[in-house]
């Protein structure tokens, strides 16, 4: 059992239960939708501005948020809510899920503090509408996003992408899936093929042009762009660093670029400036399904540097797909090289904490 | 009757046939993908180089369009083939459909020309898998596209794309759907809202990389990338040229990006450099849908200028989604507006045919 102080039964329930509560809380996005569509909701003007003009919350964002409160108290009547501070929200378990901590979006934004909240005890790390800009215009790439995490590790994500009915779980020691029918990854040809030899070419390269667009010279915007024109150009170009990966491509939403990385169809996602809350279920069924997530920024030396563990709260991620042998190296090996690769074309970025 | 020589009922049997092959085109291209998944096929890896590393064709492709191409004579048998040269086929029509061309983006990538082939006879203009890069991957934005135009203009569109299962189709007429039963745009609340008055601020931009990856100054990836930042950085950097857009979106798929567009989803599209089997049908169902396309490059006097219809073969497409009337304006005006904005903040591509 690798998940301390969960037998499997108990983390299959909780499991079990987070699939049902995803495809309810994506389902009341998806009736939202229905409501404008037809012309019956005058909720949907109620924007409120969050911290610019292209981070916009929709009442939906907050009620569903509400809902999967509730579902939790009602499925776990002993779970106790506290909140310590405007910023947050804590609950506290009693039963078996013991001492789980709720995080969601939302509850971080209304206050003015991004502390990261997350440490060893179980926790729910939530956002009930990832890409809220795809979802006030009504581009299907928006999504519930539902990770539970235990002693710092996503050990079970849920993601429920309700206008194309696709949802991605996992469970530590079950597998990744999408539609709980099929595995992750859906590339297999016949078996899941490495990293190619010339990574990054060859490869989907996954990035978000995201919310600071501050004009900075070699500010964070000046950093990413000079990042993604390096992975997209001809190969030996811009002093060796062109990459000439095969496409780029910008969803608007962290968590379905996880979970196409996951899926296979992405090759690597690079991307600074999300919170956990973007990223928890993700990276959880991006390692369920063989993936590697480390951290985003370049190491003083790529060539040799340890390739570690991302930290949740970092802020900083790379990910690359799962990935079986090739004929000279095993599919880590493969990942490994891809992320050196990836780390001598990309800039280091600047995105800190607040207070932090 | 706005389309000359056909009736109503005429285009409507023609509609009805091409939206039922586009579904049985996508359903053969969603069968390969089983394939793949459950690792039953070889020809996945058959991938055959067309123009560059970044443009790779499949098996599928050539197969899909080899229906296509059937199912079209099963209907009509009466149909003829002409083959003028080795670039491109010429389907002469000599039942009720007239005169009509059939262009296949794989039979014109055979030859080395890629003259613009469509005049005023009925001209189907089809793309039996654009996304290829999406497809060959698995990531699910690929779709099939065909366009039945007359007289230059596209009058019928049907792009389906299998994995989603999303059929957007449209007819002269007869309005423009999705899945055959919501109109398109989807955006109401509680009608077609206008282009937001500060547009491109508020809007959904939507762009590609494309595959002309040389790393020349001024060159066409230089002169995107500036292109796009404009339309991305804050409002009033970059000598006023910052546009604050809402989000950057890049899907990989022209023929997406343009249904997306009609849907609502998107509000402004900029792309240089494909083709005219990449936009007809998309092109038919945005105007249908209410939107308006001209040509992605600025002209001399943005302000003033006249907007111009695009041109079919021009390979430079700026697409604005459906928009209706504000207090001051009609839905044209805030399109036209916008159009204007657009073309004061990105660069002049260049993009010619090949022999032209």
């Amino acid at each position: 059992m690798a998940v301390p102080n969960f037998t499997q039964n108990e983390l299959d329930e909780i499991y079990a239960f987070a699939v049902d509560l995803g495809r309810k809380a994506g389902d009341l996005l998806m009736e939202r939708v229905e409501l404008r569509i037809s012309g019956g909701e005058g909720n949907s003007q109620k924007f409120e501005e969050k911290d610019s003009s292209v981070d916009i919350v929709t009442q939906t964002d907050e009620d569903v948020e509400v809902f999967i409160r509730n579902a939790l108290q009602t499925k776990y009547p002993t779970h106790k809510y506290v909140l310590p501070s405007d910023q947050w929200r804590l609950i506290t378990v009693t039963n078996k899920l013991k001492d789980q901590r709720f995080l969601g979006e939302e509850s971080y934004a209304k206050g003015s503090s991004r502390d990261y909240l997350i440490d060893e005890h179980p926790t729910w790390c939530i956002d009930p509408l990832d890409g809220t800009v795809n979802y006030t215009h009504i581009f299907p790439m928006f999504c519930v996003s539902i990770g539970f995490i235990v002693n710092h590790k996503p050990v079970i994500g849920v993601i429920y992408a309700p206008f194309q009915d696709q949802l991605f779980s996992s469970c530590t020691g079950r597998g990744a899936w999408l539609n709980e029918k099929r595995q992750l990854p859906l590339i297999r040809k016949p078996s899941i093929p490495p990293m190619p030899a010339n990574a990054p070419s060859q490869c989907v390269f996954s990035c978000e042009w995201g919310k600071d667009r501050r004009d900075i010279p070699d500010g964070n915007m000046h950093r990413k762009i000079e990042s993604f024109v390096n992975m997209a150009a001809e190969l030996g170009s811009r002093g060796g660093k062109g990459g000439m990966v095969h496409g780029v491509r910008s969803l608007g939403s962290a968590t379905l670029d996880l979970a196409y990385t996951a899926m296979g169809s992405f090759d690597i996602w690079w991307e600074g400036g999300c919170w956990e809350w973007d990223v928890a279920a993700g990276i959880a069924i991006l390692l369920e399904a063989g993936g590697l997530v480390t951290t985003a920024n370049p190491p003083e030396d790529p060539d040799t540097a340890p390739i570690e563990d991302m930290r949740l709260g970092s802020r900083l991620y790379l990910a690359i797909r799962p990935a079986g042998p090739s004929e000279t190296e095993t599919g880590r090996e493969t990942q490994e090289r891809t992320v050196r690769e990836v780390w001598r074309r990309v800039r280091h970025l600047s995105y800190t904490r607040p207070g932090a």
